[in-house]
């Protein structure tokens, strides 16, 4: 079958490889739709960042690079290894694509997200969705409600993610929130904020286009173009307050992280959620005398359920308005990786159908 | 009177000035003892970091360097203004040191201690109390139970940043604490620490000496010499779990903040209470995949009261073995500031009676 894999910094190639085998326990899946994440262009641009290398084979996979890429995804169920219970061939399903340990006490706890030894299938290995067909665990395995597609399944894990950062952040339903970034993540926060009940959600961006039309379909009550206005001081002229109780930033990036700092309120907090190419600079004197909490959100951990629930009762509507371009595989380095990287500003969340 | 001024950098001056009227809503204070605070140490050092300067003066005082030094202090009423009602002449008090608007939101809520225009008397102006004389306020003065002396209540300051910095943390009694820094306010953390039943608390400080029979006095369950230990497999070696829950660090410096991080478990905090000289360097990836939190503390707000009742009570006992030395105003400058500087490691501290 043919396969996205990833090589190395601006090296990615499809591939023909074995299909993979179903082994006991595991389910195959016929890939329906994968998205193309951030995280996927970190490592595309930047990378290897998360992804193995030979030096340092992951913990689990005893993998490493060239791997089959491909994470945020959602398919049918085509055969079923020895052992599985309660799942059939033509479920339809989505998947956590999260590996750990499932025995230190963070996995017992229920914190899989920071077992030391986590990592995305389809980036430290496991299998890639970005493929005709993956294996998986019958314990990452989620069956769809009835009135959810597999579209709306792929596109449900940046949403987990932002379910994870608003469980992380402590946000009540009378307090504030910015986020700033208005890619996937972005959105994804901001649907998960709104789901949650959040009255006020301001969205900043430097690009408007589509992701200001994504930000204000999904809800947002104020869209800042961060190419010319201040943020905080955008949050702070809408609220009347001294900043939002909460700041969500995916950047990654230094100015990004500064806006966040100061367009927070005292005493709230800024949840950092971005993979970094570089060490930030964080003055930690502004954080004291606002008594800021900076709070790292990671993955999600039991929240696929939960957002697969909100999609089926309606708490969420219109996830397609998140696709800016539906493309094949054969189409992945040109029409996805590198339009991305041209033309981030035209996309919030293009898919791809193997 | 005597008076300690800051004019500068490595520039502290006894000088005589006038003694503080005492206004209305005000009570004149007779200084009994006033400690040195690493604070003080930072503006010596450092400075003027916190205390403002022509350019720019306080917006609540309206004062410039050069400004009377000193802020750990208690003494006794000489004098009460108009207006003061439930204080009277003679009356031994604590002085809570902050100065702040009282009307924004922060200040209504109880926060006092972020308030935009926050301050310390002592460091912003509102006199200071290395001088025999102070008048203050009557809403920052609080009246010692019968059974706590005036050596104790000066002593309370540095407990009171310790005592809110446990609130901010969110520690529970069966969780572990890791103190980075044996100085004064890491004593007061540990004090605090141990008054509000926390049962394993780890204490570091590159110096041993003194610092560390105070830390064992003070019922630290481990004292890591970070001089020729790591702190972070010091206490995953006692503790045996991933790294302690609650790190608080003190120091303000890079290494000590990298430490920190650590040290502490995955989905822990780090509770950061330094005042930098410059900015630190924060590795966000490694914050993101431990979901590690930090938890800027700032002073206190609203316990004065709550740790001179612990210090009555008898949950916080001996204080007075945090004093390594007790000099008159006039030894300030050598036997004081620069004592500090040169010998750090043979004082926790250094209280001046004036």
């Amino acid at each position: 079958m043919q396969a996205l894999r990833f090589h190395g910094r601006r090296d990615v190639r499809l591939e023909d490889i074995d299909e993979p085998a179903t082994r006991a326990g595991t389910v195959k899946i016929k890939v329906h739709w994968c998205g193309i994440c951030g995280s996927d262009l970190h490592e595309y641009l930047g990378g290897p960042i998360m992804t193995p290398t030979p030096e340092a084979p992951h913990p689990l996979t005893g993998e490493y690079l060239p791997l089959t890429m491909g994470h945020e995804f959602a398919g049918e169920i085509v055969e079923t290894g020895d052992g599985v219970d309660g799942l059939t061939v033509g479920d339809l399903v989505a998947v956590e694509p999260l590996l750990f340990c499932g025995e230190c006490d963070f996995c017992r706890s229920g914190s899989y997200n920071v077992c030391p030894s986590f990592g995305a299938i389809g980036v430290v290995g496991g299998g890639g969705a970005f493929a005709e067909f993956i294996t998986v665990p019958t314990h990452l395995v989620h069956p769809l409600p009835p009135s959810v597609t597999t579209e709306q399944a792929a596109l449900a894990e940046p949403v987990c993610v932002g379910w994870h950062a608003v469980s992380r952040s402590a946000i009540e339903p009378g307090d504030s929130a910015l986020v700033i970034g208005a890619g996937p993540i972005g959105i994804g926060i901001l649907i998960a904020l709104k789901a949650r009940g959040v009255g006020f959600v301001a969205v900043a961006d430097r690009i408007a286009g589509v992701r200001k039309d994504a930000a204000l379909a999904f809800g947002a009550d104020l869209f800042i173009d961060a190419s010319s206005e201040r943020i905080g001081d955008a949050v702070r002229g809408r609220t009347g307050e001294l900043g939002a109780d909460v700041v969500f930033e995916v950047a990654g990036a230094q100015a990004a992280l500064d806006d966040a700092i100061d367009a927070a309120r005292p005493q709230g907090r800024v949840v950092s959620m971005a993979v970094w190419e570089e060490s930030a600079v964080v003055d930690l004197n502004v954080l004291l005398l606002k008594e800021l909490a900076i709070v790292p959100s990671l993955a999600y951990a039991n929240e696929y359920a939960a957002v697969l629930d909100a999609i089926a009762d309606g708490r969420i509507t219109g996830l397609e308005r998140m696709v800016s371009r539906r493309i094949p595989l054969a189409e992945i380095v040109e029409g996805g990786f590198e339009e991305l990287v041209q033309r981030r500003g035209d996309h919030v969340k293009i898919l791809v159908h193997p």
